[in-house]
């Protein structure tokens, strides 16, 4: 904060200026936007949003390398001091009420929990959930229980079975098909591409054992790099299709259990699951605004997930987001720069493993879908951004944000984020509001590593850099108030 | 097997020929011989050697080239079926057994096993070990003991205390001074310089901690890079002064209460660690020679060591180092290279927690020391081979080292190994000999993420690329060869 209220009153004098010298081009704007896409219009709106926005984007970029680690220092508060933020947790409402309490002290116009009921499931005791090789030798075996996962029968008692290694669907589904699954547990080694590709052997992987008389099923975490990491997330069971239980285990251990299948070695495994479901809990989304100058009732909304999975403590997932449209908004707020429509960030509550906070918010807000402009979310890491994924709305909304894209580029802080994809989905907690009409954006940040520390007890604070995160910020913020901002609101 | 035996034929009889060319170049290698070190006899001698031995040197790297993927399927057999090979395990006596077995049956000349005496320390059982954050709020800290460590006091219950962090020994002695570590758990932060730079925060850490007052300490793991990863590794205690318990926790977990000390929480961990020491048990030291052609007596000594840490499989560290000696040796046999002089592998045993076996060795072979013409260790890991490091011996040594090492380098096969550094150490299996006065080499391979790995459950097959380990091969092979058989014996 210190720092910021520095940077204050010149930010703002040079800011009065750019508002008269911005003025002088409303009208090249206005007429840009009278064909919006049709190349040489679209060649005129990046000119005039340039004009209008180009030094006030300049001085977000600046101010944003000036927070230092600030911002850093609360997302290490928010890791460190509330631990992980598991649906129903005492951490995520103690962290819920910490971030709200925060935010009123950055004195953003209005700071709001927004009730939500969230599922509750539990991992349960570190030392009843193990899984064991126990033929033909002794070891430990990393696991985790997938989120959602049922128990395994009997509690303090493991379930032993003969193990079978597969690399695909394909694979057990053929496997099946001549009941060589029946009562086994299946470790199913699919190797990596990419998260989209390999998601589906997570998510889907008990219903599929389950298909094939499995009794458990033990899947290869979803990562490119490993040091005997085990990632944890969501998975699903089907009505009619036994629920079995299922976790994960690490690259490491299957890749040796296959090498070990493949020289002949029948394979005997032990797994303890202690997980459980609660009643559901009380919970909140956060909902803080920067209300518009000309045209309140319009909303830019700013995302994240402020719950995380409970193996790390979600910095990097979602913390980092949290803390990213927070901060966008608070820099807003410090320098003055109050857009003519509202911008709104939402702190969603249960991304991980429900996604009430998103459809709760969709359901709070059915009647005002209409006029949300454009909704950004920060979910897949706050490391140096590259741009945006643009889902949803029409060409013109495409040629309109891509202009704004071109803004986001400020060689003294090291800022190019103009890269705008073209996506067919979005951030899970938007997702309601891209399936009613919204047009969305999600950050891309370099994802580099993003999976090596996904879901894991490595998703820790020192991952995040102090200033990428600044960078992160400022590129939400310059995206989230231009287009608040433009004299004719984001067409859809 | 099948591979090598395919190309011995053919290379058998360029073998021939490159004997009858390399006599007509013995004169120029004699004389050259007579004035090591100086430049311009430096200059023959490379040029002799490489006269006499490049052919076979090249034959050497595409042998090890063409073994594809059988030295590391062996890797793969050794890691994964014995598992970890801590002295005194059943793993370890049951891999000694089925190295000396697969060497034999690679027909070497002597395949031996040494009775060694190991000390025995067991880490005890997974659910009885832990370390928990207890205040200011909840958190499971992965921790593993340092080997050697004294359990906490009480079995079944944990030690629980104000926990103190540090980050040098230097601030620890200040702390130490005002009494204000009395009676705490001391957690040692210190950043990561380099692994020798390190080594003594995890070897001395409970003798500083203890001296001022400490009842336990936790070190940060010895990593540059951690997935919330925890290293064993060995430590001592000192007579005179209280044996405390000693373990590592992550990079992660050390960042997070340093952090959370910053902040002004008062720390309080709890604190159980189960390991136990038993009695001496035996093992053994593997020893296979290729024995010399006119200096039997006179050894070239290639060796690894065959235990490894409990936690993860010993792949990295030592089973690679052991596959590539092994291997080395089978190839120069396979391909009828015997030298001049023996080549001995020794895989020594009991490495990690107390060098029983590079002390027996040295005393075992004692009064032979003086016909130990090198001895050269692979134990930093069988990645992409650079060269060696030089301890001991005399300039004309080292003079006549490069002049061989320059030969190390085959651009089909990629191999280019020809660095040679000095140093003031070697492999700790071979420090005895280098103390009795034999010159001695360590492979120097690729060490970029050897120290992710170190030490830690991650240290598994996968680490290891096939491609590296047989230019590790070719390495070792080559400069043991032409050290074994060059006309006149390395000087000392």
């Amino acid at each position: 904060m210190g720092i910021v209220q520095r940077v204050c009153p010149s930010a703002r004098a040079g800011i009065l200026y750019i508002y008269a010298v911005s003025a002088c081009v409303l009208l090249l704007v206005t007429v840009a936007y009278m064909s919006y896409g049709k190349s040489p219009s679209a060649h005129i709106l990046r000119a005039a949003l340039r004009a209008s926005y180009a030094t006030r984007i300049n001085s977000i970029f600046e101010s944003a390398a000036k927070l230092h680690t600030k911002p850093w220092a609360k997302l290490a508060t928010l890791a460190d001091d509330f631990g992980s933020r598991l649906s129903g947790s005492q951490g995520l409402d103690d962290a819920i009420d910490w971030t709200a309490r925060e935010m009123r002290a950055d004195g953003l116009d209005s700071v709001e929990l927004i009730n939500v009921t969230v599922p509750v499931w539990r991992r349960g005791s570190r030392s009843a959930s193990y899984a064991s090789l126990i033929s033909p030798r002794h070891a430990d075996l990393a696991v985790m229980a997938l989120g959602g996962s049922v128990p395994t029968p009997g509690p303090g008692e493991a379930l032993e079975a003969e193990a079978v290694v597969v690399s695909s669907y394909g694979e057990l589904r053929t496997m099946g098909a001549i009941g060589s699954a029946d009562g086994k547990i299946v470790v199913l080694d699919a190797a990596w591409v990419s998260y989209d590709e390999n998601y589906e052997y997570r998510s889907r992987a008990a219903v599929e054992a389950a298909r094939v008389g499995a009794v458990a099923v033990l899947v290869r975490s979803l990562t490119p790099h490993s040091i005997y990491s085990v990632h944890t997330g969501g998975m699903h069971y089907e009505p009619g299709v036994v629920q079995i239980p299922a976790g994960a285990i690490t690259t490491e251990d299957a890749d040796m259990l296959r090498r070990m299948q493949d020289r002949g070695h029948v394979l005997s495994l032990a797994l303890a699951l202690n997980c459980s479901v609660g009643p559901p809990a009380p919970s909140a989304n956060v909902v803080a605004e920067l209300t518009g100058r000309t045209h309140p009732e319009q909303v830019v909304l700013l995302g994240a997930h402020i719950d995380a999975w409970d193996v790390g403590t979600g910095a990097m997932d979602d913390g980092g987001g949290v803390v990213a449209v927070w901060h966008a908004l608070s820099l807003l707020h410090s320098l003055g720069l109050r857009p003519a429509r509202t911008i709104r960030v939402v702190l969603f509550t249960n991304e991980e493993n429900g996604l009430a906070g998103g459809q709760a918010y969709a359901e709070h807000y059915a009647s005002e879908l209409g006029n949300h402009v454009l909704a950004i979310e920060s979910d897949s890491g706050v490391f140096d951004p590259r741009g945006f994924y643009a889902a949803g709305g029409s060409s013109e909304t495409a040629a309109a944000l891509s202009a704004v894209a071109t803004l986001l580029s400020h060689p003294p802080t090291h800022v190019d984020a103009r890269a705008m994809t073209s996506a067919l989905e979005t951030g899970a907690d938007i997702s309601p509001l891209l399936a009613a009409g919204v047009p969305t954006l999600e950050l891309q940040a370099d994802g580099g590593v993003y999976f090596d520390y996904h879901h894991t007890r490595a998703d820790t604070a020192d991952k995040i850099d102090p200033v990428e995160l600044n960078r992160c910020i400022g590129v939400l913020a310059a995206m989230a108030y231009v287009v608040a901002d433009m004299p004719e609101t984001l067409p859809r």
